[in-house]
């Protein structure tokens, strides 16, 4: 019978989800007594409140109708959909594109997976921000790139520590990866802040993997910077994708919008994205040939309705926080997320943020991530995208439970 | 200028595709006299002759208009989807399937990449069929896992050579990669001789990759068997994918049916399945809702329908192409593909299969793939899916362009 003990690759075991492990201790037994609200999938389409423009589908129907999207697209992607993408964010003279700069992957995940695959070797390090995004610590880890972490200053609405950062930089730094807007931080940044990252990234000559899959979604006051836009020097690899502005997270459509300079790419990278794209293949043909009726289609009305929504839920979220005596909610300013720190020193029987979270849902049916996800332990991430009503009756609960567990 | 030289991975270099390298070989001026027929991509949908039903397409609009699928499935796949697959796959009593068995994935290409991922590590080996599809040594190489090529004899319908397949296994050998139906050979494997390689598995312990794709899509007097049912012993990783069988490769949904045996994979491979199919996560949600009614309500007529064209255009090859001197056909026996052997002793001016294709597309514009694509010079591979007329035109062709070159 031993006999028959297959084993599993090195790198199968090394490719897991942290959030997932995290999330594992939170399977304590909820308050069966009220009804469960989660905080905590940053996934807008859940509750039934943010829904696709139904011309995307039309969209798509039409193009099932031509039955002429079924076959294999190039692996990374048909011309006409890397068109549509170059159209949508080329940047003329400051960060132009065609369809050669643009490639396809399965969502956004995916685009994030081929880039720093082809940048990093095993052996080099990558630098992430903290907090952040976990895939990004999968996505190095499995190939045994070392992660290093560079600090987000919440006081300064989550900018980056500028001196920790290059403190960071060695010679086997292989690119820096920047979030802006940024899950779970909810952050926009100025330009200037934005200039001053690359900076440093053009000090080092560092490429930037920029994940701007939260690009446009940004409240009043604030303005959302391509990084392509603001660099005549550092190259970058900027992904994105359909899953948050579009609100079809499920659909995997992502891309990477290749922002050369100084040819930098020219000689290794952009054959190493082709090769990396072929192993696997693109995303789904249909939605790939309504794609341009997707982006250049789509009502403008339906952007700024989705963005009134969560910008009303963000500041829903900052007035019923921040009156909760032990919890300091950062105000965001874009994006779906709003993250909040824990004063461990105002509660009698709470020591750690995944311990905030296991008692929350035990007592209240309300799950929220705890900051250790994001690799940021006394916080906690809350989701902005269930309906307000929803929302309002967590922040309650939470008052409550924060209540009954002050000194 | 020089100091932003970004070098890409060593990975990335190492992920090329061996068909485009043989196909860029190929890129000589036509004969633009004359039209280009290609039978050389194995997507039956490039011709308009073969079209998914539209029963498919209306599953796929009902749940558009749900907006119920637009979400994040989970990563391995919706509950529902992979019920609908294990109910489809499942062999009560000698193959049982439930819906933990199943894992979805982008496309069978990206279910081979995670069963190659999940089996081997760098410095063991597999053993892969030649002649074979071409990404199986690409997904091994990548990963710097040693290809060892195990023999198919044309004489014998392609089966393996038993014994050569044994001397190749050693204590580094992480699995055995079989492909029934095959792609390029048309073969379909009689249960005896699938028996028969399943028992070297057996005697070495070693699982087994069933590349089934091409399930079900074979001829008359030929009968497809699944290998899980046909072992007590063998674990299997079994994928598949609606590309051919439904004719939308560009859906890109495939699966893995995990038939696990003595718990040979409960303890690890499991496990390591479901993390590496986290990286990415799973294919577009809507054609995930859709599955239960593509899979179990296409009506029957156009699998037949399917089948009948296919094996039209088999008969037609055959008859043709065993017409010309010089050429030797494989009769096939399911799948989308005949091989043919070239006599090079009959010609006075072509010296290999790869010299073969670069002339006929030169002078005939008809393209096909040499057989070095799938390691296996002195043969070409036939696409059979284009329509009659076409396939006609183009052995008229090929006669005419061998009694041209032969001695």
């Amino acid at each position: 019978m031993s006999e028959w003990n297959i084993k599993a690759s090195n790198i199968s075991k090394r490719a897991h989800n942290p959030i997932r492990q995290i999330v594992d201790k939170l399977k304590v037994d909820p308050n069966a007594q009220k009804s469960f609200i989660s905080l905590s999938v940053g996934d807008p389409t859940v509750f039934g409140n943010f829904n696709v423009h139904e011309s995307a589908n039309e969209a798509i129907k039409r193009q099932l109708d031509t039955f002429k999207h079924n076959g294999y697209p190039p692996a990374h992607g048909t011309l006409d959909a890397r068109d549509a993408i170059a159209r949508k964010y080329s940047i003329p003279d400051v960060a132009p594109l065609t369809p050669n700069d643009v490639l396809l992957a399965n969502g956004c995940s995916g685009a994030l997976d081929i880039c720093v695959n082809v940048l990093c070797n095993p052996g080099q390090n990558i630098l992430l921000p903290r907090p952040g995004f976990s895939l990004y610590k999968s996505l190095a880890e499995i190939r045994e790139v070392e992660v290093r972490f560079y600090d987000l200053v919440p006081e300064n609405n989550w900018q980056v520590d500028l001196k920790h950062l290059e403190s960071l930089i060695d010679d086997k730094t292989a690119c820096i990866l920047v979030n802006n807007p940024s899950n779970p931080c909810g952050s926009v940044y100025p330009k200037e802040h934005l200039e001053a990252i690359l900076d440093v990234a053009a000090k080092h000559h560092l490429p930037i993997i920029a994940d701007e899959i939260y690009c446009d979604l940004v409240y009043k006051g604030n303005t959302f910077y391509p990084m392509a836009s603001l660099t005549k020097d550092v190259p970058i690899l900027a992904v994105g994708g359909l899953a948050k502005k579009w609100l079809v997270p499920g659909w995997r459509i992502g891309w990477i919008l290749v922002h050369d300079r100084h040819d930098a790419f020219a000689a290794e990278v952009r054959t190493g994205l082709l090769n990396l794209s072929q192993v696997i293949l693109g995303p789904n043909s249909v939605v790939q040939g309504a794609l341009d009726d997707i982006l250049h289609r789509t009502p403008q009305s339906f952007y700024e309705e989705t963005i009134s929504q969560l910008e009303h839920n963000a500041k829903l979220g900052i007035d019923a926080v921040s009156k909760i005596d032990g919890l300091t909610p950062v105000t965001p300013q874009g994006a779906m997320y709003m993250m909040v720190g824990i004063d461990m020193d105002k509660f009698k029987d709470i020591s750690s943020d995944v311990e905030f979270s296991q008692k929350l849902v035990a007592e209240e049916n309300v799950l929220v991530l705890p900051g250790q996800c994001f690799d940021y332990p006394n916080f906690i991430r809350i989701v902005i995208t269930p309906p307000a009503g929803s929302l309002q009756e967590a922040y309650e609960r939470m008052a409550e439970f924060c209540a009954r567990h002050r000194k």
